[in-house]
């Protein structure tokens, strides 16, 4: 789902190799070592690509700060803080966490090709950007990946009245023979945050149930909203209790930050590494079922699903669906780049002296 | 959450003992060796200890059915299918879901002692009972738990108009040093469907968004309710998601039915195994973090969400203090038995000639 306002009328649209190119040298200037750079620039373009603009290259100007503020190592050497059998802990030395999310999910995939699952908890990381990249990672190999990571306080508990867990996501992606994973990335959230801001730009009205005041009640009004609601309205114990396994996963299994202890992402303090921790699982299919069966039962299950009735007037996918036609028309067509983010690449061209992406383009 | 009439003045109160006996008694004189009996009872009883009465003591008539039936095997020679590393398929022999779950976790502990995590994929079983309890199976011996399972379909999907997923729930537990473990225990629908069923007997309104018609449109009238809506409203494509991992671990990695292949709970046909699938995983904390650093953690995490602001007149509760504070209730008072469940009882002790736990009993 698009969440941001990318396709505003004044947006320009730029090639996905003109943007990756930007997104490298910009980095690499900032101080972003190689592996840094690559990672980066790999997880934003998986939002960028794939229509999930909130976590896409709208995120540059935010990552040169905190690298070149102190938040975040540009160069980190990350290493195995330990290691037993099949799972293992990742400290991510402060560096981005978008490359810890990376190396982790590597790490999993390789203990789950030796012995059906592995898992890798992610210590001392920083903002990974979109989940949904890191699970894609392990499907691209053929495993079942999920990945998850808590973050800064912004959503009620049910019948909470205080910002408690962050929108804490879980993605996960499961290999298709011959086609896109099936791909799953929510937030645990009623709403993503940007949601929020997007309607009170635009001067709407907000759904029912979805954001509250200060003092935990509802509101529709963008402009009241104080706090998210979990997922699930009036079973929000749901959505509640799904963020408090991320929560569990990413930072109490690793000894890091709870959600209402992390420093908000956006600032002011950009000097101080978060203490962030996530969390990543890769499954080898074929450890379980004989890779004909899974393969067979997952294409029927995607199949049907697709083929089925819809109500009057919508349409039935499949999670990813939605995002992998989005990724092809981007292919093709470019990526959208709104106003804001437009002006925030004119700063950091000018500041490293790197050829900007759009210039000269037309609006599209 | 209770979400039965067990609270109907008409119920008896029966101590968790006297039950206890009761379903061992039946599932013995119904054929069930004496790991079935055991598995089955407690699985039931952990439903009707915490207030789950959906998947408590109520599921003895309907157990009896299906393993006098053919459907389950009552005496199953269940054995490990594969083995590879940290992971296993259980083959149940069409034997009872909840010993399949009770010796899937088992392994998936032991599996996770030597490796830091397991993983145990179920094949050929039947309806496990409350998820829940194989969760804190695992939490109970130090281990965080997880148990998922699909069922035969009554869940359309986000925009669909046709039963797709079952009810399809994801329980989760973690221990909490010197207290009860945290219990996660969610269905992947908006709602259970015997609440559609008790609104119905109590000629209540639906909430908005958790039925629809069969044409997929929602409504407010039970009696209308031919399937379920998925968890999150308007963010529907969230709780489909969510079933739809379910649904892939259960089913696609086992080679089981997928929902709507799977045939009804219900019957009428109660002699044909119906290939369910089931999946549970286990994680041993201090194979990822020091276990001081883990409990503190997690400690810190339950303690502040109990202790933070609530909406006025409400109370803010972690997954698992509801049922709980239910258990410690029915620990001292017993267990609230409704008049169907009473009434299958007394068939049940006439026709295995067991005595009635409830017999001479006042109504409580």
């Amino acid at each position: 789902m698009n969440t941001t306002a990318a396709h505003h009328p004044t947006s320009v649209t730029v090639p996905i190799a003109a943007l990756d190119d930007f997104c490298r040298a910009v980095l690499s200037a900032a101080g972003a070592d190689p592996a840094t750079c690559d990672a980066v620039t790999r997880a934003m373009l998986h939002g960028s690509r794939l229509g999930v603009d909130s976590h896409g290259v709208r995120l540059l100007h935010h990552y040169v700060t905190v690298m070149t503020g102190g938040r975040v190592n540009p160069r980190p050497q990350m290493q195995l803080a330990s290691a037993f059998g099949a799972v293992a802990s990742l400290d991510a030395k402060d560096g981005h966490g978008a490359l810890a999310a990376y190396r982790a999910m590597d790490h999993a995939v390789e203990l789950a090709e030796r012995l059906g699952i592995g898992a890798v908890a992610i210590r001392n990381s920083s903002h990974f950007g979109p989940a949904g990249a890191f699970a894609v990672a392990a499907a691209d190999k053929g495993y079942i990946g999920l990945a998850v990571c808590n973050s800064d306080s912004f959503v009620r508990l049910h019948d909470g009245a205080q910002r408690f867990h962050g929108t804490n996501p879980i993605a996960c992606a499961v290999p298709l023979a011959e086609s896109r994973p099936w791909l799953f990335d929510m937030a645990t959230s009623a709403v993503p945050y940007n949601r929020v801001q997007l309607y009170k730009s635009l001067g709407w009205k907000l759904p029912e149930g979805v954001a509250s005041r200060a003092s935990g009640e509802d509101t529709e009004d963008p402009g009241e909203a104080e706090m998210l609601a979990p997922l699930g309205g009036a079973f929000g114990f749901k959505g509640a209790g799904l963020a408090g396994l991320v929560e569990i996963l990413s930072a109490v299994l690793t000894g890091m930050k709870l959600s209402f202890d992390i420093a908000p992402m956006a600032g002011p303090d950009f000097s101080t590494p978060r203490g962030l921790g996530a969390f990543v699982l890769a499954i080898r299919p074929d450890a379980f079922v004989d890779i004909e069966t899974f393969e067979r039962s997952m294409r029927r299950y995607v199949e049907t699903l697709r083929n089925s009735p819809a109500r009057a007037g919508a349409r039935v996918l499949a999670p990813g669906d939605r995002e992998w036609e989005e990724a092809d028309r981007r292919a093709a067509d470019g990526v959208p780049i709104d106003p804001a983010t437009q002006q925030a690449f004119r700063e950091l061209a000018s500041r490293f002296g790197v050829e900007l992406p759009f210039a000269g383009r037309k609006a599209g």
